[in-house]
């Protein structure tokens, strides 16, 4: 049993064409043939659908007990007797989709938990699931279909396009999110920025932070990630991007779409990202900086400066990765042991 | 409109004499003139108040429609016909004051929300206000004019100040703090410190971890960060200073007065930090080390030895900063492409 | 006095053989004198037991007041004259021992907080402390002697074992653990990991996270940390191991015994750690690595490729620690300053 039925409804079986029909594959299998679920080539058995997105994984291919595979076009003379070949273009994306018919996402189960505590004001549309203990402030406007999880706060005003999933104990204030929005556990949206400004007396006093959080349609926030308000204007998250856990992005920041920030890295404020633009893990972006359009921007990376659209770079302060990687090359020279081979070799 | 009503209330209308009165700046612009609020120089309009505190933004200080705007005296000839000049020697802090005589922070709504559990031996100062499921355990004291917000949890003997501001889902627990403390979403104070023994079956004992958080007056905690009691004594985050989101601080950390912790630090445990000590993001700070008052460490430092007073450095591990940016210069020509002109200039 | 008790309560006296025997320890003193607590050297007094672990220390210990002092058998004869040294192999666990027998960890009160949501086909086990709001969803199952601090959610189907301590505002879902098991304030455990497929019109989907985390018995999750669960299959974190604050594990990375991470770091997806492996703040691992068993990876280090048992690398790009302090010597000697007698030795 590849899935653990405690916490995954399943929709029962499934047949081939449904398959096909929901993975966009081809096949030359049985379209009548039933299949129960999705695994992993090693956990798969002959009624479950795997895939294979990696040919560093062809040996677990040719040992597969699954009785289905989803794969590309090339790779599909390679699947072993009594296993079906579902072919598709991108077979990750058709995988994705197989997996999904199994198991969609839970539906909100519509209601008001008696625990929770929504304003007399706020406006909650058809269909909405509000959990144990949620909190809905004044003035709010939450679209139909939601999923507000235990313990979510919801701040005054805030407003929720249709479809959005608030996981447990995150909280929104200060923001206007669109469609299908997902905040995961412990996400923080909204909060007041880090701005204040030193005086005479040697104190610091707090700059109002009056701007808002705007979340474009489909953006998903990770667990435990922070997204300041702006101080005078908008933070954005552009429609579809997607941040990881422990992602700190500071206020005024605007991201473009279908950016992708890996966990534990930080965008400082009023930095400005293009579209799809790739923030690896535990990198960092300095303040009012622009990264164009399709750079990437490696793990643990340190950016002080602009990057160009479709740049990539990596190190601390960042610099191009194929420059990056060179100068490594010759700092590990540097550093073989005296009397190696390798030893002498940068001067 | 540069401020959503929906999220910021105002106090209205301001005549320029009141607003020079809160800048503490001068001009020679009508006195009874009325303002209706704050805004980027490139939003506001000619009923609003802007600033200029960085010459880079002078273009759009000439194009600008602000009613009036503060900045430096050196800069008041510069203002556009039909604007009026605000003359403050510190004008971002000028410009703080000014946004906070339209905006000032929400002020408690007298009260405990009758989903608020409240310990009957706590005590509760006047005018506080207690949110929807915050929760106040057995002889905590809050002190007067408090915002506890929903969710928030504070433990057993907490005792907090005069006008503290717990965000929601914050916890606070084997702490005191000053007054004027602010907690953001989901900070997380007096928790047990990473401190445990190896057993000789390879196991882990916990160290009880005794010690207490002290808060001094007015320090702010981000959202999410995390401040963990003392394993003996206390961990102290001196008065006014602040920290970002998602900083951690280990047991037994001391700050002085006045630092400024950026997103994503670590101060590990035992660390001393002096006054007015800067901490850049996702710096690092090895334990049981002493940093001088004044001393700034730079973004992505890795900081594995003492730094004295007033003194900057940067780099993982980190040194000088003069010194570490003549290195990566050199480090740069290695990286330099073969033929290039920079090539071997590093030997 | 040494430890508030406000926050912590205390056994009250105990004579030195009852410390003794906690201890595992050898001492001359009266085996019926008593003490009232523990205290570090510089704080204690004479009715208090404190401890040496680090040569470090040793003046603090010449001047100590403390009654009794736990340390090495090599260092007992420099105990002060009128304190009694404790002699234990290993000190600090001895001492850890000691604080134990006069503070241990608050045992669970019994009972359901009114303000409890807990679903009718949940099973709580004998002598569970339920708190203010929290949260346990339908057929989740809580072993014995469990305490569920205030605002936790613990998830439908989710599986704690006897004796787990869950922290407020921590949640859970998707997961079993094992006994013992600790959740700091904020840990989010279970929640659905960073997988999802890029679409041919420029959107993402979610790809279906359909597996679990198991912990193992005795391990903790820090403050704010993160584990998500599994893609396909689980995310497993080993019995005994323990993770700091702000720690974000990926989906289906794997962790052997006693392994543990410090605060920031961060672990990418599928990448299997063996046993004893120590990851020091702020390090990042990349994904589908393996990590050998006792491998130390270093603070801030970056870790791209394999790292074989027991073996030590730092930097970023990673690289063994001895390499790294060489290289690091020479570019040091790069980055003095021109005309220095440091100044051009790289070559």
């Amino acid at each position: 049993m590849a899935v653990d039925p405690r916490f995954f409804a399943s929709t029962g079986q499934q047949t081939l064409a449904d398959i096909l029909l929901a993975a966009g594959g081809q096949s030359a299998g049985d379209p009548a043939r039933r299949f129960t679920g999705v695994a992993s080539l090693q956990a798969a058995g002959p009624d479950e659908v795997s895939f294979l997105d990696n040919r560093k994984y062809l040996p677990a291919l040719a040992a597969t007990k699954a009785g289905a595979v989803v794969l590309a076009p090339a790779l599909a003379g390679q699947v072993p007797e009594g296993t079906v070949a579902i072919v598709a273009v991108t077979p990750y994306l058709a995988f994705a989709r197989v997996a999904t018919l199994f198991h969609p996402a839970p539906a909100p189960v519509p209601g008001v938990h008696p625990t929770a505590v929504v304003a007399g004001d706020a406006v909650v549309g058809e269909g909405c699931e509000i959990g144990p203990c949620a909190v809905i402030g004044a003035g709010a406007r939450i679209g139909r279909g939601c999923i507000i999880g235990a313990h979510a706060v919801v701040g005054p005003g805030v407003e929720l396009g249709d479809g959005c999933r608030l996981h447990p104990q995150c909280s929104i204030s200060h923001a206007v999110a669109g469609r299908g929005v997902v905040l995961h556990p412990g996400a923080r949206i909204g909060q007041e920025g880090f701005g204040f400004a030193p005086t005479p007396e040697g104190g610091f006093e707090t700059m109002p932070q009056l701007g808002r959080v705007l979340l474009g349609d489909f953006c998903e926030i990770g667990a435990n990630s922070c997204v300041d308000r702006g101080s005078q204007g908008d933070t954005v998250i552009g429609p579809g991007s997607r941040l990881d856990n422990l992602v700190q992005v500071g206020h005024n920041v605007r991201t473009g779409r279908g950016c992708i920030i890996v966990g534990l890295a930080g965008i400082s404020g009023s930095t400005v990202l293009g579209d799809y633009v790739q923030v690896a893990a535990q990198a960092g972006i300095a303040g009012h900086l622009e990264i164009g359009s399709g750079a990437r921007i490696g793990g643990q990376a340190g950016v002080m400066n602009d990057v160009p659209a479709k740049t990539d770079v990596i190190g601390s302060p960042a610099w191009p990765v194929r420059e990056f990687w060179r100068a490594i090359a010759r700092l590990r020279k540097m550093g073989a042991a005296p009397g190696s081979k390798d030893e002498g070799k940068a001067g």
